[in-house]
């Protein structure tokens, strides 16, 4: 029932004020169909149409300020002491809320670093600000993002009980498609076949449906995050998948390789195993130094040090993220100190967790090793959610 | 195929650059499965994961400026003269492409009033204001809300036919519908018969499956934007129900109402017939007033004054919005001067836009009576898209 998690979330939230000092957090939406806030999904349980405010005080008081057709729809979520409607305009009723709350500080959903903190659209803030102003409290705005990364970093029960549900649906369809591919099928068969499976079970894809599962075989593939294409599975070709699928709201993201037996061959080559070899190598390096406390680029160059110690190029991205509602989800990244990353690398590592490990490199004139497994932070480690794969999977047979 | 729309839209908003005065328009966004820019689907055809920015100089080129593996989906729409790539930060090819455009002005995607413009989130436009003081250019930004305004609601051939597909699906849908209704099923059996219409025909929902589509049967139900319940279908009943489809991205929306038949009777009782005609009244009276150039306020005006000249309460939204990729579309609003619309009802109509028109009125005792009906404003008036509800339908027969 999706309440149950919008009714854990949302006390989780008002506990969440205290630890960072916060007097006030409001998540101020509209017509969420076209423009939703990465945080909603959290905080109701369906779209706003028109102004809505979500208002956490530190009084510990909820208050939902939302259109007169929303209104039934957030009550019915029974997170929400209060829940004000309005037909005209939401000016009065917030500016009659700020008043009573007096806030020494209001948190607002909007940063440069993390985007699941930056569901405000600027039009929004605009709008936001001029209220403020009115009420005497447009100094006193921070940005939301302790509070936001915390809420959806710090993963309940319920919460990783359907990611491991979606994660064990994924490895049930590579299983599968372990006996599908073969030489002669294209890229879009095998995910054809995979897409199939999904749906078959009622579910639905981790991200995009362009590229989920994304599937590449053999050398001179295109880059990651593109579509399957009609290239065919050879003999002597690593062949990469990337896949998941969508549970309750809550996603898994795995990506698993394969290697394709020329005639005569028992097993991959050995430039093959030994790419595979760092890959392990690299994965099992990373998740020995995560526990809290630890920051994500030193996790990242553990796994980045032993990829290129073994001669390959450096990958071009973290080496893990975190994963929940989405597949790239969570403010603490693990991955370099790049500029597009911003403060994400340095944010500690909380118990809760769930990241992926996902180093890559390439072996020439094959194609592209990739393992990603899930794995959860613990009090003093990491553990892993996925079964890792622990040997290539080998494809034999004719063409 | 979805690139003929991005590549007709893509040359339509080079056009619009001239025809409002602006030198520079950049959508900038950044993992867009979470936080998307309404924009977004008129100009690629996938998400992009790291800081992108899609960028339209007056000199007519179209550059995008993505990371290194979305390059290749971008490359792909062929809507743009150059994809450049990177992996570490977009600072650095974002300002060399603002040095060579050296624009007098920058149009950004945010406004106040009108959500469909508004898809920069706050943190993206700290983050893109810093590049712009650098480059010298943080005073010429501006809103690029006429673009995109204009960019939506000139409908082309291709929209225009995906839109009526999707209002023909969902009339045949009705029309199915009208043989399932009858006293004892309940909202709920209702919308599953239609969910499961749209499911066979392999279409997408309008809108949220919660509310798509929406069903009230009587008096004293949830307010719109609720959910079919348990309720029951009882003779006496005025019954409406609020239904789109997606075809090819482009939804259709459209309310019929019902009137349950009591033994003995042929036809609604006079108070529901008169009801039914003041709602008819109110749609004409709009129609006839709409074509180029005039405010959406007039319109709304013309139907809220037929509703209320009757003696009923006057309905608590706009009459009519525009529709495309969303049910709610748009910038001009057929609507009051209400403080939550902004300027949207004050934007004049153009050729090629289009709208709703739904009144909605309360008989008591009996139910709501709303029609909504789909417009596209023409030369000199405005067309029905949809074939109008000229009688209530009439449900008969035994509890």
């Amino acid at each position: 029932m999706a309440y149950d998690v919008i009714r854990e979330k949302v006390a989780q939230a008002a506990a969440l004020l205290n630890e960072y000092d916060i007097d006030c957090w409001i998540t101020f939406v509209r017509e969420t169909a076209l423009n939703g806030d990465p945080v909603l999904p959290f905080l109701v349980a369906s779209d706003l149409t028109w102004q809505s405010a979500l208002i956490f005080g530190r009084d510990g008081s909820r208050t939902a300020i939302v259109g007169k057709y929303d209104k039934q729809m957030v009550v019915d979520t029974g997170a929400y002491d209060r829940v004000l409607d309005y037909v005209e305009g939401i000016r009065a009723p917030l500016l009659s809320e700020l008043r009573r709350l007096a806030p020494r500080s209001v948190a607002l959903n909007y940063s440069t670093d993390s985007e699941i903190c930056d569901g405000l659209t600027h039009g929004m803030y605009l709008s936001m600000m001029t209220i403020l102003q009115e009420a005497g409290l447009a100094e006193r705005v921070t940005s939301a993002q302790q509070i936001i990364s915390a809420l959806r970093q710090r993963k309940s029960p319920t919460e990783l009980a359907h990611l491991k549900e979606a994660i064990c649906h994924a490895e049930e369809i590579f299983d599968a498609v372990r006996t599908f591919v073969r030489p002669g099928k294209t890229e879009a068969d095998i995910a054809g076949f995979m897409r199939e499976q999904v749906a078959r079970r009622h579910l639905g894809l981790a991200w995009d449906p362009g590229t989920c599962p994304a599937v590449f075989t053999g050398p001179d593939t295109a880059a990651a995050h593109y579509g399957p294409t009609g290239r065919v599975v050879q003999s002597g070709h690593v062949l990469n998948m990337d896949f998941g699928v969508r549970v309750e709201g809550y996603v898994s993201d795995l990506q698993r390789s394969f290697y394709v037996l020329r005639p005569g061959e028992t097993d991959a080559p050995p430039e093959v195993q030994r790419g595979f070899a760092v890959i392990r190598t690299a994965i099992e390096k990373a998740r020995a130094i995560m526990k809290p406390g630890v920051q994500g680029v030193a996790v990242d160059a553990a796994a980045r040090t032993a990829v290129t110690a073994a001669g390959y190029a450096e990958f071009p991205h973290g080496v893990g993220h975190q994963v929940g509602r989405f597949a790239h989800d969570g403010t603490a990244l693990l991955g370099p100190p790049w500029e597009k990353y911003g403060s994400k690398p340095f944010a500690p590592l909380e118990a809760g967790m769930v990241f992926t490990l996902e180093p890559r490199l390439t072996v020439d004139g094959c194609g592209v090793v990739t393992v990603e497994e899930m794995l959860v932070v613990t009090d003093d480690g990491a553990e892993y959610l996925s079964r890792p794969q622990r040997a290539l999977w080998l494809v034999g047979g004719a063409e």
